[in-house]
């Protein structure tokens, strides 16, 4: 996505999608952007992750919870002149930077400056092709993350996607000062799902050394969940074949 | 995601998500996966998007609608010894070719057939990130399509990602045949939203020349709509910002 006049004063933003982690499954445009920018700027584990790609330029990396500031700096590096790439985990438009850094544009009024936004592999789909092809149906994304969202809004929309029966991709199940909302959407999905529905866990998805466990909507949260997991809670259909977790498409054999 | 015991006598399949198209937004992963197998099999637009990588390959394109005889021609060529990439557009796990994939191996009692499902950038995510970035907050993906799915039931799954404030991408938003259930989404999310939430029209997502419209709910029927195009539908908090469609994640500036 390529926008704004790109005043000649000034440099582009890149606000690009990594992917899960391992290198493989980061598009060749992600790849490529670090040629043609001065600096890159992202929080430091993600940073980290692009490393050998990066040689001697420049690097702002930055701590967790600071993304307004790094979107303000980032802004403010291209209204000086240098082309920035910020990087974001996944897909730069999932729960990522991309809207922050608008907002930053908007707030600034620099919303003439270039900006192209390099979608990549999100950790619903990462998770997903590790776990087998639970997405194959309709489904919901949906954060448990109650820094900024209410948690009467979350409840509101887990019991209606449950209600609609979506197949559930759930982000941010846990953290370290948040155990227990997992365990009122299991209690929340049982009220219309059958206990033996199929529920993946995938820690890690596609970064290093992923875990995997396929287990119930009755037992899933007896499983470890942290904050580097992806829950996925299969539909009314979602089927066990061999080691896969599947909702079929409705294809009849 | 690697599975199955690999039977000496057995080759491999791969479930590859090419991504929206472009060969720029493809994973390193696809992009290599070709030199691994003796054939590529897949619908002919698909094929023909990677076609630059094949060389001399042996290839099995099929046409649309195939999609079970593809993928039971797959497994036969599997057992028989030889690896093959089966090629789907976007993510290979939502909407596309690895659910049916598994469901054939489990039909040809061959889930000991070594599997690799290949993620990539699925279409809600190319799209969003050309319209700016309305996924930021908790969304639904749901298919208008009822070749497979009762429309009784999408109408259900409308509604009620309506009523629970998702951002919604809707896939499959008309084809030659269904031309009238767009409109009926529109009215039923009008009963939600207001007329003026943001609405963005992709067609051929960051496949060649993409085309893009945002424009409201009251309004988003009126513009040019058809098989190959992605509908978002804004949250209650989505905005347009410049030239951009946003969906705050809830950072106050």
């Amino acid at each position: 996505m390529e926008r704004g006049h790109g005043g000649h004063q000034q440099g582009k933003i890149y606000v690009v999608g990594i992917g899960p982690g391992d290198a493989e499954h980061m598009t060749q445009r992600a790849q490529s952007v670090w040629n043609e920018v001065d600096v890159v700027a992202g929080y430091k584990t993600y940073i980290d992750l692009i490393r050998p790609w990066l040689a001697d330029k420049k690097v702002v990396a930055t701590g967790m919870r600071q993304e307004i500031d790094r979107c303000r700096e980032v802004v403010e590096i291209a209204l000086a002149g240098q082309s920035i790439a910020l990087v974001s985990s996944g897909d730069a438009g999932v729960y990522g930077m991309a809207g922050i850094l608008i907002e930053c544009l908007e707030e600034k009024d620099a919303l003439d400056i270039s900006l192209e936004i390099i979608p990549g592999v999100s950790a619903a789909n990462a998770a997903s092709s590790l776990l087998g092809a639970p997405l194959m149906h309709d489904f919901a994304v949906i954060s448990l993350s109650d820094l900024l969202t209410p948690w009467e809004v979350i409840q509101k929309r887990v019991k209606l996607a449950a209600e609609g029966d979506f197949v559930m991709a759930i982000y941010n199940p846990k953290s370290k000062g948040r155990q227990d909302q997992i365990e009122w959407v299991r209690q929340a999905v049982l009220d219309y799902r059958d206990p033996q529905t199929p529920v993946g866990i995938v820690r890690e998805a596609l970064r290093g050394e992923s875990q995997v466990i396929i287990t119930t909507l009755a037992e899933f949260t007896q499983s470890p969940i942290d904050m580097l997991t992806t829950v996925v809670i299969g539909n009314s259909h979602t089927r066990v074949i061999g080691p896969y977790m599947v909702t079929p498409r409705g294809y009849i054999l």
